[in-house]
């Protein structure tokens, strides 16, 4: 804040005339440029922050979803909800003694504190010490504070923004300190919702029943969910991760869903609010090397940015900042040797392959259920195909893959691993301040600028 | 220019300022941004532009040439040449009718001339006809031009700035097209350096005896390049493409070598000039799945940027862009579940694994070629590895073939495909206007500003 006031002070009219047009010289031939310069106006106080996370989400990815949203009547490809906000690249090297390529927790503490940490680190620096994060910073200035994800909620991105343990794997530990760690006497978490039933309601406790007395609302459909009004609440859908948003049941809610709820509810506060919403599973689509599940969590996190992005352009306070933590799976458009990436292979699927999967492990019969869950007009399957599947085996993980190998076939999708990459990965940013986010960002400069708008002593 | 007049004059005070603080305020913690905001008081008249293509120079790679270029020896990983002047990310998709990724000579067209159209066109529209490019439309408005790649100066992407014919494969045609298409009565193109004598030096017609009548030098070596001191020059310096710059022999120059002898001609015209250079090689590498010459690649266009970047900072009239015509090969920092990427195996190459491969199936000794040309210190090379050269077969590509491997299973590396990817690739501004070439561009867009920056009219 001193620098800025600082600014104001010392720099000739000369030197902001030049400035000024410099910047609007930019306006003219260039969309995303002029969607800019209209929010260049926004100097506004930065009320509230909504930071997003797509694991795994890499330009690869960022990309084929477009390809596969194209409106294929129209000579150009259109422009997903990303892409007018784009304003560089972060990198995602972690401080690991031994590894170059960051995990989920690693990476998620540099954002969520600006502190390089070893893998599997949970909001702990190298010496294992507690290291203060964002939501923390938030909610000790009066801020109310969200955690959404459709993983666990205790899985390694948003435990990293609410918790802190030496290792992700600890998750029991994680839910506990989300009940336990106070600030200012109070709950530090207003908002958590998603996944991880089992990590809270245990043999050795029920957590759920504890944020209950503590005045919480405990909800477990997305009926009860819609319906609550409290400002504070516990949503757990799952026992584990949710279902990926194309196998999804009518009763769990989408990540659209539970980022316009969480909203709702924190936007109540006249401090603002702080909510970190993940896109947890396009990173576990990405692990299992699956084009239709990537692409569905795709979707499912475009809705809930698109939802935040509507938010805070009628809020004018907010700071809406996307970007990934790394790319997973070595993902390409394009395959050995092909020039095309066919995308009405992709959309042919109604559920994820380990959907499929998993009814015929369980008996249903082979080419019925591929033939319900594959439109047969946008793929139609071969003998060849249908039988690949027959032969795939009993076991669930071995059909799971058969069938995968069916998409990436006809779609010529590649993958090189089913570990993460370490190449640079898109960053999107809208509201008061997103400049700051622009060029290329160490992951760590996030949760630093961040700090420094929440104008939070990090050391206090 | 009357868009920016308009600006100038109905622009309230009241919102100078404001956009005035917005862009200062992300000066503060973002050193990315300082530099941005250093260049902004350069609204300076453009009267040079520098446009450089690293061919297949995906997002993969740029981010791990910063990788490979590190210094173990600090905790953060520094930052290439490239890295402070990233702006954003441009989409490659051709429009054409059986290919969803481009090839480079559809993309430089786009670049060139604003123009979508189909694989394998050099600066023509999908009707076949010819399209206007930047390079031509400098040449209007009286600037010197130049053209300059690792490759033949008559492949695909200096083609489709200085050339018009409906196939790339035409080279003979498309040198002829460099002496013979005129503007103003004069050569288009001032500097053209690269490779490819055999498409001038032909048995229907000596192309460099032609230029050399009208007054250009025509230079081989690198000496005879340094020597000269002609403003219109024709440079070749190999049959086909240059041999990469780690097999480079002394007398061939590199690209910075190439650039700023160019810089330096074309400078000497008051009207300024256009400028393409291409690093053509890294989509070569990238083809060949080969990640020595990748890299070597890289180093010689990151080289290349930097004079480009060092003459402007000093010129203050020059605007430089930098970016790729898509990726290739599926190039993955990471692979088979490995968290690491190791450089130093990398490092270790002292030729690329088809120089080796070349003297190999010349009959030079398995072992004794490997040990010459991979730093045992490095690359410590176990007997399956050298069992696997020497098993490998007679032929040089196959020889290549199981060094590549030897690379590729040390330092985890990962490859996809023969061919292009389809996902975005970064986009590097630097100097006057660069802003208009932030956030999400199309491949069109570098043309479209670049006509606008000349005020050239299209359609005349």
């Amino acid at each position: 804040m001193m620098k800025k006031q600082f600014f104001k002070k010392v720099i000739p009219i000369a030197v902001l005339s030049t400035v000024l047009v410099a910047s609007w010289s930019g306006a003219i031939t260039n969309p995303s440029a002029q969607a800019n310069e209209a929010e260049l106006n926004n100097n506004a106080e930065i009320k509230n922050v909504i930071f997003l996370i797509g694991d795994g989400m890499g330009v690869s990815y960022t990309s084929a979803y477009r390809y596969l949203k194209d409106d294929p009547t129209t000579p150009i490809v259109e422009k997903t909800a990303f892409d007018n906000y784009l304003v560089g690249q972060q990198m995602t090297y972690p401080e690991d003694p031994e590894q170059t390529i960051t995990d989920s927790a690693s990476a998620a503490t540099a954002m969520s504190a600006g502190v390089k940490t070893y893998n599997a680190a949970i909001a702990v620096d190298n010496d294992k010490s507690n290291v203060k994060t964002v939501l923390e910073a938030a909610k000790e200035t009066g801020k109310s504070t969200g955690l959404i994800a459709t993983s666990e909620i205790t899985h390694a991105t948003p435990a990293a923004f609410g918790a802190h343990n030496e290792n992700r794997k600890n998750m029991d530990a994680i839910a506990d300190d989300y009940y336990n760690e106070l600030i200012n006497g109070e709950h530090k978490i207003d908002v958590l919702l998603g996944g991880g039933k089992s990590n809270f309601e245990r043999s050795d406790v029920n957590l759920t029943e504890s944020f209950k007395k503590d005045g919480f609302s405990y909800v477990t459909t997305k009926d009860e969910l819609l319906k609550d009004t409290n400002n504070q609440i516990l949503g757990l859908f799952a026992t584990g991760g949710l279902p990926k948003m194309i196998d999804r049941p009518d009763d769990i809610p989408s990540l659209e869903e539970m980022t316009t709820t969480a909203i709702d509810r924190l936007s109540k506060n006249d401090n603002g609010f702080f909510l970190m919403i993940e896109g947890s599973q396009i990173d576990w689509a990405g692990h299992d090397n699956d084009i239709v599940g990537a692409m569905s969590e795709m979707e499912d996190f475009e809705k809930a940015f698109n939802a935040a992005i509507e938010f805070a352009k009628k809020d004018k306070h907010t700071l809406v900042v996307a970007t990934a933590d790394h790319s997973t799976g070595g993902f390409s458009i394009g395959a050995d040797g092909n020039y095309n990436w066919l995308t009405d292979t992709i959309k042919a699927a109604k559920r994820t392959p380990s959907f499929m999967a998993d009814e015929i492990a369980n008996g249903a019969d082979v080419e019925k259920t591929l033939k319900s869950y594959i439109d047969q007009e946008l793929l139609p399957l071969t003998e060849v195909e249908i039988e690949s599947v027959k032969t795939a085996g009993e076991k669930a993980s071995d059909i799971n893959n058969a069938i995968k190998s069916i998409f990436d076939k006809r779609s010529y999708t590649g993958w090189t691993t089913g570990g993460h990459t370490g190449e640079d990965v898109p960053v999107y940013a809208f509201g008061p301040s997103k400049d700051r986010f622009a060029g290329l960002l160490d992951n760590t400069d996030h949760a630093q600028i961040i700090f420094n708008i929440l104008d939070t002593d990090k050391s206090k």
